[in-house]
């Protein structure tokens, strides 16, 4: 298997991004095509000892700024992100993987690969933990402003992912919403409801903001509004709940002799937590497989975005989503 | 002062409220009007000692169910709702606390007091806790679809309360967003922010969903669907994280004997999480005091909204809306 990652995209490239490839590349066994300035890149790949890796550089002369307008992309026609695209459409790759401008990423893509027939609109999707285990949640920013049928687009999309990827039959879609009736929901929620019933997916109804961390739907759809707000307020969450109790054990000596010994579990709890064992997640809806990295990934992100790539290759994604669209 | 309490209202009502009422009476030395069913509410009261404390019981013969529609209120014209806005109203009671089904707070308060000249919609409020100190959210649910003009009236309110209520000057007004930049939101988000940017306030523009439990922010506007989402979502999440980190624990017997030891600390983030501590929040733009206390609300809860009612009679915060506006 072939896969893109855009080099010149995310807060730490392109040191960080060749370095998670090295690791991919090793752990994996796939080629992984580095995409960017050959000058840049060089270097990074020559701290490594590369024997038995397939890590090609191809060349592209300008890149997209983690700040730069979405617009951009059709300016920079030699970015690294249209050049990669363009490998995987003429079928020299199989996936793209960047931690860049997630914006510019889905115009990249819209652009040069285009959508799944029937998919109005691309959606970007996340693994939410949760306490039964995890939940997929999309949209999580690529479309501010939803009709209802996006919403049920992303809801095939979303099923299309769990069943695939995660390889359970079935699972149980839940429209975000502000309180479980039926007649709750802004009219975008309202409207989407009347659709999803109307579908065969195991709609399980409204699902309320805490629902989704207490497992209540295996696919949670919303509009990439809200999403972005959920998973941004979910992150912001665990930040304070983490600096209360730090500040909380700081003043009593006895919790800090306690937090020393209770210290695995903490850390046990920081790494599922983590967002980099996820990844990335995949931009659905566009005719190929993109995987959108943390801008702020390391090198262990990057692999795993690899990682999650490699499944939707291998599953099949694209396709599934092309048969449930249907 | 005399406050009204809506005895019926809540998941627990009527025992728990008169138990709130009850404490309220002792702590603040108020007058507590116990709207609802006489017959319902004496024995109640007959439960506890109270000397030296005015608690008269105003009968209300119907109640408007946690999970009935909002036009119920119209319906029941004798419920506990009703009869308690209509104290308000003829300046028999200086507020209104009700723990019962915020929708249908909301219809009566607007139905028997109206609304504030220059507020097109109430919203509802709440304090959320910060790594700083607090944040004062609106709208949480009282609004599911917004014009931009709605949440500049918001922000308004907001300024007011905080003003008023935490007594800080200038406080700092950001807009819930998917994004930090100017250009980044949904319409209804990008055309608020051109209304806020114009105005007298401290506007600190777009604030993201891990912004708010930052603190980056003193007062945060959004609609009542985001608002809602935002604050379920945050009990959710705690809920989760603290279930983590029980599971990590158990599986480890020496962070079992330090968790013990820093129990107390536990306990003080706990503390520091419940909605009880916060009472209730205002529902602000209506033409009178009146404070939405959670469903769930225990004896604590009550009392404290009562409290929180106290506050905002004390410190004019209806005057302070109407001079905000105008």
């Amino acid at each position: 298997m072939k896969i893109v990652l855009d080099a010149m995209g995310g807060d730490r490239a392109p040191a960080v991004v060749v370095e998670g490839a090295v690791q991919a590349a090793r752990e994996y066994g796939a080629e992984i095509i580095l995409v960017g300035r050959q000058e840049a890149l060089e270097p990074e790949l020559a701290k490594y000892d590369l024997t038995g890796l397939c890590l090609p550089i191809v060349h592209a002369s300008e890149v997209v700024g983690m700040e730069e307008h979405t617009m951009a992309v059709k300016e920079k026609k030699d970015s690294s992100l249209n050049v990669g695209m363009k490998l995987v459409l003429a079928g020299q790759a199989q996936a793209l993987v960047s931690a860049g401008n997630s914006g510019a990423v889905m115009a990249a893509a819209l652009f040069n690969l285009g959508r799944i027939k029937g998919i109005e609109r691309p959606a970007l999707g996340t693994v939410y933990p949760t306490v039964r285990g995890k939940c997929f949640l999309l949209d999580i920013g690529a479309n501010t402003d939803c009709k209802p049928e996006y919403l049920r687009q992303f809801a095939i999309m979303g099923l299309a992912y769990w069943e695939r990827v995660f390889g359970g039959p079935n699972p149980r879609v839940g429209l975000v919403s502000n309180g479980e009736e039926e007649g709750k929901g802004s009219m975008l929620a309202r409207d989407a409801y009347q659709l999803l019933r109307q579908t065969r997916l195991n709609f399980v109804g409204n699902v309320e903001g805490k629902d989704v961390p207490l497992g209540l739907a295996d696919v949670a759809v919303t509009d990439g509004f809200t999403g972005n707000v959920m998973i941004k307020l979910s992150e912001g969450v665990a930040e304070m709940l983490v600096g209360f109790l730090k500040e909380e054990i700081k003043k009593r000596p006895l919790a800090m002799a306690g937090a020393v010994l209770a210290r695995p579990a903490f850390e046990a709890l920081r790494k599922r937590l983590d967002y980099s064992e996820y990844g990335g997640g995949p931009l659905l809806g566009v005719d190929g497989v993109v995987i959108v990295a943390h801008g702020r990934s390391n090198a262990y992100a990057i692999k795993n975005a690899v990682r999650v790539a490699k499944e939707a290759v291998d599953r099949k994604l694209v396709e599934a989503i092309r048969e449930g669209v249907r």
